[in-house]
This record gives C-alpha cells, sequence and structure tokens, in this order.
C-alpha cells in the first residue's frame, strides 16, 4: 500500500434534494455522502472532505472543489471510475487528481463564481423548476443594469449579509457581477469574488430583482452599501436558483 | 353563467413526480392533479379532463393536449392565468383555448412524437439526472443508422410491445425515426407515428441501444418486427428518459 496522498476532486451537484454541502447528523449533505463513499473505498476508515464553497441546503454547483487525503493505491483514474459507479446520479465527480499535500481548496481559492437563473417564460417551465427561479415579470432593464455597476469593488459587505451571518471581517471584493439574457426565457446573473458572506448573493439577487420591478431605485444599492444596514436590502432569493459554477486558483496552487 | 364550453389546454410536466398520466387512486397523477384543480375553479363541480398521449410513470411531456367542458364564464386568457396560479411547478398550462364542442384530444390526434434522450457525459450530468438516461457507452452509429431506417413505416408492432399490452390492433404507422445528437454529450431518438402501443419507444430505445453497443446486429430489427416476438428485443429503457413533445391535429380540428 502507497502512502497517504491528496487527492482535489472538481464535483457537480443537484442541490434540490440535499441539505447543503456540510456534514450534519440525520441529514443528507454532499459532504457526508463524499465522506461515507470514499471512507467506504477505504474499508472503512474516517476520511475528512473539505469543500472550497459551503453551499446552502438547496444551492447547485457545476464546479465545486474539493480536497481530501487518500490511503490508497488506486490511480487517479480508477478513483474516478470508482467514485462514478459508487456516487448517486446527482453529485457526481468530475475530475480526479494528487495535488500537493499542502493544497487547501478553500484557502487557496483566488475567486469563487456563482450563477442565480431565472425562468422567465410565462406559464414556467417545469423542466427548470428546480434550478432556476420562476420570475414571469417585466425586467426594467436600464435600471437594473445602473444598479449592477454599483457593486463591484473591494468593500464592506454586512448591507448584503444575512443577519445570522458570524463572519466578522466583511470586507471582499466583487470583481463581477452581470446580468445576461442567453436565450428566450432564461435570465442569470453571475457574480465572482474572492469571498462572499452568508446568503449574500441571494440577498444581491432579491434586492436586485426589487430594482428590475421598479420597486426600489438604483441608488438604493449605494444606500445599503454605505450604511450595511441589511433592513434596506431586498429579500433573500430562493436557494434553487443559485449554482456554484467555478473556482479560481492562483496557478501552481492545484 | 355563459354556457358549457370545450376547451383545449397545452401542458408541459415533468413526469418524475407523477404515477403516469392517468387517474389511480390514492397516487398523484397528472390527470388527477388537473381534474382537482379544474374541480376547484368550478366550486367542486365534478371535472373529467382527457389526455391525447397517456403517458406512463416517470415520462414527460413538453406538448401533451388535454381536453375539457367547462362552464366558468371566465375569458381562455383569464382561466389560463388562474391555472398557472394554481398548478404546481412540475405541471404547467402552457396555453389554453375555446375549441369545437366535439375535439376530442385523443382521437383527433393525427400525430405523435416522442423524444428519448440519453446523457452520454462521462460522469453524467446532475441536471439532467430526472431527464435524461446516463448512457457513457460508445455508440456504434453506422449499425445504429441502419437499425433505425429498417423502422418507419406501417405495420404491426407487437415485437416492440409489452406482454402486458392490452391492444388488439397493433397496426401503427412510424413515419419518423431519428437519432441525433445536437450537443457534446447529448443524443436524442425522436420517433412520430399515428399511435404507439404500451412502452412501444421505449422497447424501441432498448433495442436501438442494443445494436449500439454492438450487441444486437442490425437486422434483428427485422426478425423483431417479421416475428413479433418481444423476447428478440431489448430491454425496456426507465422511464425518465422520455418526453411526449408533440401531437399533431389534421387542419381544421383545433
Amino acid at each position: 500500500m502507497s502512502g497517504a496522498r491528496r487527492v482535489r476532486i472538481d464535483l457537480a451537484y443537484d442541490g434540490g434534494d440535499f441539505s447543503g454541502w456540510q456534514v450534519q447528523p440525520g441529514r443528507r449533505t454532499v459532504q457526508g455522502v463524499l465522506e461515507q463513499t470514499l471512507s467506504r473505498l477505504q474499508g472503512g476508515r474516517a476520511v475528512r472532505v473539505r469543500g472550497a464553497g459551503r453551499t446552502d441546503a438547496g444551492v447547485h454547483a457545476r464546479g465545486q472543489v474539493a480536497d481530501t487525503d487518500l490511503g490508497v493505491p488506486h490511480s487517479d483514474a480508477d478513483l474516478l471510475h470508482a467514485l462514478r459507479s459508487m456516487l448517486p446520479p446527482d453529485l457526481r465527480p468530475l475530475r480526479l487528481a494528487t495535488v500537493s499535500p499542502t493544497f487547501h481548496a478553500r484557502h487557496d481559492a483566488a475567486s469563487k463564481t456563482y450563477s442565480y437563473t431565472l425562468d422567465r417564460t410565462p406559464s414556467g417551465d417545469p423542466f427548470r423548476a428546480r434550478h432556476a427561479l420562476h420570475h414571469p415579470h417585466p425586467v426594467a432593464g436600464e435600471p437594473l443594469r445602473r444598479a449592477i455597476e454599483l457593486l463591484p469593488g473591494r468593500r464592506d459587505w454586512s448591507g448584503f449579509a444575512a443577519s445570522s451571518c458570524e463572519i466578522e471581517d466583511r470586507v471582499r471584493e466583487l470583481s463581477q457581477a452581470v446580468y445576461e439574457e442567453p436565450a428566450d426565457g432564461v435570465g442569470v446573473f453571475t457574480f465572482r469574488a474572492d469571498g462572499f458572506l452568508t446568503h449574500m448573493v441571494r440577498i444581491l439577487v432579491g434586492t436586485l430583482l426589487e430594482v428590475a420591478r421598479g420597486r426600489f431605485a438604483p441608488e438604493r444599492i449605494r444606500r445599503i452599501l454605505d450604511s450595511g444596514d441589511r433592513t434596506l436590502a431586498g429579500p433573500t432569493a430562493p436557494p434553487h436558483g443559485l449554482c456554484l459554477e467555478h473556482i479560481d486558483y492562483p496557478d501552481g496552487r492545484a
């Protein structure tokens, strides 16, 4: 048996039937299913998996990154093959690679990209009901554009954090904020930052949708940012439109 | 209150959480949810809804057509609006129109078109797990093409009918059979006919996938057709890849 090595696993999942990423007793979580499966692969040895983003219940991922230490002699290709056959249809391993023993999926991440998808069809598409927020209302494009342009930058995001957020340092750099309509009946928000606070993307979307419906003026964004007052922002958009798209690492880390 | 009128309702649904189209006691069915909802709209009066295709448990629809008689004075637009707000996210009304009082969604149908979707990605896409059969195996294009070319025509389809099929006249005209790969990792079979026998599309797909994997010679299709022997055909493909795409009506009927 070869010595332990650290592997990076890239994952996609439909979060609809998971109680989020993080292990919780008695709940089906992504981390929990991964750890159980990797433990089975190693004859029952306890396994810890770290994820780059701790997604909430109902939130999806197309590009989650995890790391773990494995003590099995199988090649990376064999491990990926085994995980493909052992993991359920709603949690899929995309890639697996041996990395530096100091790689840390969360600490080493340079940025994370989240999308939030709207279903803008009048009736709602039943095939996207689990992965997009049905939002058949008109979208006021020009006010929305002006509101979004106020967002990028390095600042305190307390006004867009859940009241339950326990993170003390609330300064983050948001490097990208975009709204696009890539196809008929589809609207997608994209946000990239070096980190996000609890529910930050969902509160950003909930607030921008108030602007898009004409209920908030675009300039309200500035007031929320300056005051850090969560009560000025819009509601928290539901989790099922949200997807962790991508984690970026600096060159040389994974 | 105006007199009763017949309406045509076009529907899309994700069949994953339905026990098929047809009403069954104690089960959640598409017809059942529709009839309950239309009954509520009419103060509890019993309502019967007919569907063009009686889809099985787990089978989806993008273009199901139903008809029913309504005794409410609301306009078609108001009725559609009411159904949009009352029906669940996995059963969506697309269009609603008053039609001739003799319109019959099933008897008047000239043809039905079904699709069957494959997810050909190596790991399986978790976002398509409910709507596509994961089939990561190589597809032998040329044998598959030859097998598919043997299908179209007017003939007895007993060899591709479930043993439970109670239909006596098993002659149907299959006017279209196609396999396409419209995008990377996606394969789609499309079949159009004036009618289908029980499980016919799923047995056709199960048989064609045996050809695609090199387990059946393309010419076996002819033997199955000529003998009418179900045991020569492949397995019944699972329901979740199947979708009722479209119902065609002759000009002048709906």
